[in-house]
């Protein structure tokens, strides 16, 4: 399927045609999906008219003491001390629609990462060390902002505890902080003097903004159909309902969204980048029921669960979950230990509550999180033919902005190539969209982790310094991520050591073979080796699970240093990023990035009788000639990535066969050593 | 100093001489420490004419009926329908006293792990793979044997649990298990139904045992000079109060014996290859206060003490601190939040209990264990020392083996093999004893990790098979432990890949290089990585912290994938063993290890301005030539072994000016390919 190229432009006077009413664009069409994902952007150019709207997404400040006079009052009202507002929604979603950004409503800083604590006399926002500079920007003297992970500067907890001393009490909204989070708060408060930490049912951000406050996105959901998806949404129920019964629990209550939308075979709309929707659902030994508005859903997805599941409004949850669990304790009189309910430890501590607490929950790790890492052999599929076609865009992006800036001594800034890239994506079959930010940085910016480029903010791509891009798409067969640092002049030599390094790592633990039960935290080591010997290192984790056609960032699965990537082993079937990488503050950043996939290695000994693993990669992008010193490569390094090469040519050249340009780009890079 | 040749033999006629009364041997004299090491062996001597003194160590079946009709008539007494027996003592020792082998007592099984649950009808022993086969030749028909890690089979705290169901109590010492443990186990019991885990203040067995209880050891104990210590107690004292000031702590209770004995700079002979002697102590911001038996102490270590620390019997500590503790509830009345005694976590229930509790306890890792794996400058030049007289031992006793092996065709068993060793070993200067028992194992049985040979029950050592030597000292300037595996034929060609793909992996992880604030966790993978490419492994850790003329095993560093070792970083000071493996039952076993010590290595980089950290070998003791596959090494790997054959030359050479027969064998061994 090839369709109209979508350019911000195109987006732009679609969305003026429609005056607004971008809802009209047909849901799961690319233009769509690419509004959703800029809807920042939007909501940014909407803004200027409506400054109550939202709070601006670039570096400007805005005056919040309205907004904390009235807030405070209604903290007297609720005769509330301190009160907390976190940055996540009621999902633990990794990105949020805007109706949840209430963080950056109260305080004005737009960085993803930041928990703001209001006294009634004071405010503080804590974020960490990628946005510093931005929050010192946005704040308004009425915010101190509390650098986390710097000595001496406590955490937002230690703060909020610290405020609690003689006596006060700490409000929440209980639906946006997780039980566990909840718990450890309140303990800090009760360690430091307060009084304790107390739910706020009615969300007091919510109330000062208003009317102003966007709408919750009822975009409509769509089934996923098996030839993605590989299993009928039954046998995953059936699963589940062993796995409950296996751990004699009463249900599951699940708030994560991609478990949601995993487990019933639907996608949706309702947050950028992430293709999911708002739900909640239920599943005990008997039923299973899923909470969504009634509008989000049409005759196919109504005849796609059939009997099989009720649907409830998304807002009936708790007060359901409140009956459920009393009838419960009815009927579970005589069981010994008493039977609970399953949440897994990201619920919000209102499931929790309305589960009656304690007594009747079990927090554990969702065991629909641990299915859905374990690919099935349709899901592994899509993401390899995904992969591909996702190679061939960035493929033609490289060549395309090689000619742009070398031989046409073009102006590209970052915005424009990342705007570029995602045009040839979208060409390809089965894109829906982006799967995150594209980040499309030059020089010094690459060597900010989470750069994102703005339109009128960002650098001309500059041809005598490293470009690091940092980007993937959701297709309707997989969801792709992928990292390449290409130079288009002369590398230094230091660039080129780091590359060769980075590239090392990398191969390393493509390579590794480990038995069953070896965990990404064992592994994390591999990739950091050749850095290490030369004191060098980076300052992220080496890999993060990745969905099928959902979140490109899923759990339990990392390689990494985490701890809890100590408590899972990897499986057959599971897909991760292996993307080391190197940074100098000021100069140059690299990272390289591939998608693996867990598979079983016929090894000669078999240790044990245990399966040995290995990893499949799927990202069929060349690594940078310039950039390599092939000195620094073992022989078996070298082997490793010509044959590498080879693949990539031979998968993706037929996309090339009218477009010489792009062909010839990818035979010299492809080249064997 | 060169004392005479302790053999076996010397040291029965000794203990004969002395018609039993072996304490006249004078305390830390080669003979005597001998002598405690061999204890058991005594021990079993003197039970074939006193069966009702201990257990056997050998593999008869011990007739329990008796011992179990006794104390069910005490449980029923206590009113305790299950009881449990861990093997532990009251401090977590890894070796224990005679006196305190209870759970051997009780069902006859002497290996070194296990735990005994009694009930008024039945009776289980839990032990781990490693004891299967023994404790099924000495489990009489009362006992049922639990094989803890065998799928389907209970832990004994689930079997445990489910004995109690139905409002049946549980019963255990408190001073033998430590309070996260009995609070795990108390949650399991509520979880079954069970009425309480109910701690029994006189321990059963004791009772039972009655005055063939053998005595509470009374070693006296001595001095460690600061020439070997390098630092004055006095200062230790001063740090570890710094760290409890940090922590607002009323004081610490310590129980570990390795702790006391390094904080005062005392060492004692009250355990087998521990240099430790019975004892507690309390530290608070103005006391310190050492429980130990007044007749242990002699006119030095009083005077060593001086009136820094107050002397206290050591049955004293409970009541003592638990007067301490309702005192500071009254001195501590407006301190928010209350302050409360730091305990490890391996502190005893009873101790917990003793405090008042959970109200009044901080349960954390120990900051003398920690401040105690960081060795400092004299201790690392005294492990630098001790371990060339150890190497200079083993390589005697290697030459002699293969000379009479190969040239005198002798006939050698493994115990014969570990007595020379221990022979050569006590000839040298500042030796003390052994640190753990030898394992000298041969062809099948080098490949049971945990072999000790028996006399009268070994092989003899087969010239035409691997040999494993797994071997360590105390001396007064440092513990020793090396592990070297031979062959003195021609090996076959799986036994020479596996021998140097575990050398690949040793040299690996000596080789690191890693930024502070990297656990052993991590590197772990390092050493195995070669065999897991061939789908080979070993089933145990990499390393473990190694005691300075102190525990041989010692936390809380170590390498391999236990979560403990992923909390703790490596940091300069560490002493830390590095011995991969690999093992085919019934065929043979490899296993190479060397002690290495954490250092700062200058890198090219400093990424982070951290200091990157590597390590320092101080093994030395050549490798095997003959095991060695030259083309599986790196260039890289063969210039490290070069060098490292160089610096044991160098190093242990002038101690045979006069035995050219060693002379040559090393020589042989060292050189450079």
């Amino acid at each position: 399927m090839r369709s109209t190229e979508v350019t911000p432009r195109v987006v732009q006077s679609a969305f003026m045609k429609l005056r607004g009413c971008w809802k009209c664009i047909p849901p799961l069409s690319p233009l769509r999906t690419y509004v959703v994902a800029k809807s920042r952007v939007f909501f940014r150019a909407f803004h200027s008219s409506h400054p109550n709207f939202l709070s601006p997404t670039d570096m400007e400040t805005i005056n919040t003491t309205e907004r904390l006079t009235q807030l405070r009052q209604l903290m007297k009202d609720k005769k509330v001390d301190i009160y907390i507002v976190p940055s996540e929604d009621s999902h633990q979603s990794e990105y949020i629609a805007p109706c949840d950004a209430r963080r950056e409503y109260i305080c004005g800083f737009s960085g993803s990462a930041g928990t703001a604590v209001v006294t009634l006399e004071k405010a503080s926002l804590a974020t960490d060390g990628r946005y510093f500079n931005q929050a010192e920007k946005q704040l308004d003297s009425n915010w101190e902002l509390l650098k986390q992970g710097l000595q001496d500067v406590p955490t937002w907890q230690e703060w909020a505890a610290d405020q609690s001393e003689g006596g006060k009490t700490v409000g929440v909204d209980p639906s946006v902080i997780t039980a566990p989070d909840a718990r450890k708060l309140a303990e800090s408060i009760k360690m430091k003097g307060g009084s304790e930490l107390r739910p706020v049912k009615d969300n007091l951000i919510d109330l000062v903004w208003g009317e102003a406050q966007p709408p919750r996105p009822c975009e409509k959901v769509r089934v996923l159909d098996l030839e993605y998806s590989g299993k009928k949404f039954e046998e995953k129920l059936e699963d589940l309902r062993k796995e409950l019964a296996k751990r004699k629990s009463l249900g599951f209550v699940v708030s994560m969204l991609d478990e949601i939308a995993w487990l019933y075979n639907l996608r949706g709309n309702d947050i950028p980048y992430n293709p999911v929707f708002f739900s909640y659902t239920v599943v005990t030994p008997k039923t299973a029921t899923l909470y969504v508005d009634n509008s989000k859903l049409n005759c196919d997805v109504r005849s796609h669960l059939g009997n099989a599941v009720t649907i409830r409004p998304y807002d009936a949850i708790f007060d359901d979950i409140k009956t459920l669990s009393s009838e419960s304790t009815q009927a579970n009189e005589e069981s010994t230990p008493p039977k609970k309910f399953l949440v897994s430890t990201k619920a919000s501590w209102a499931l929790n509550q309305s589960l009656g607490g304690e007594e009747k929950v079990e927090e554990a790790r969702s065991p629909i999180g641990d299915a859905k890492a374990i690919k099935n052999e349709v899901e592994l599929e899509g993401m390899r033919a995904c992969h591909i076609r996702d190679g061939a865009a960035l493929i033609e992006y490289f060549a395309w902005l090689e000619d742009q800036l070398i031989n046409k001594d073009a102006k590209i800034d970052e915005v424009n190539g990342a705007d570029k890239l995602e045009a040839f994506r979208s060409k390809h079959e089965r894109f829906v969209g982006l799967s995150f930010d594209t980040i499309s940085s030059t020089g010094p910016n690459a060597a900010v982790i989470h750069y994102k480029p703005e339109k009128g903010n960002c650098s001309i791509i500059n041809p005598k310094a490293v470009y690091l891009c940092d980007s993937g798409a959701q297709f309707l067969d997989g969801t792709t991520d992928t990292t390449r640092t290409l130079h288009f002049g002369e590398p230094t030599e230091m660039e080129r050591k780091a590359y060769t390094l980075v590239l090392k790592g990398n191969i390393a633990l493509e390579r590794a073979v480990f038995p069953k039960g070896t965990s990404g935290f064992a592994l994390d080591t591999l990739a950091r080796q050749f850095l290490w010997a030369e004191g060098m290192d980076y300052r992220h984790g080496t890999g993060h699970g990745v969905g099928s056609f959902l979140n490109v960032h899923e759990g339990p699965i990392g390689i990494g240093t985490r701890v809890q990537y100590s408590e899972v082993s990897l499986s057959v079937g599971n897909v991760i990023s292996d993307e080391p990488g190197y940074y100098e503050d000021g100069s140059f950043g690299i990272r390289i990035e591939n998608i693996i996939m867990v598979k079983e290695i016929e090894t000669k000994h078999k240790f044990g009788d245990k399966p040995y693993l290995g990893f499949e990669h799927v990202t069929m992008v060349p690594m940078c000639r310039k950039l390599i010193d092939v000195e620094l490569l073992t022989p078996q390094e070298k082997t490793w990535l010509n044959e590498y090469h080879t693949e990539i040519l031979e998968k993706t050249h037929h996309f090339f066969k009218d477009d010489s340009l792009t062909m010839e780009w990818l035979k010299r890079e492809t080249h064997p050593y």
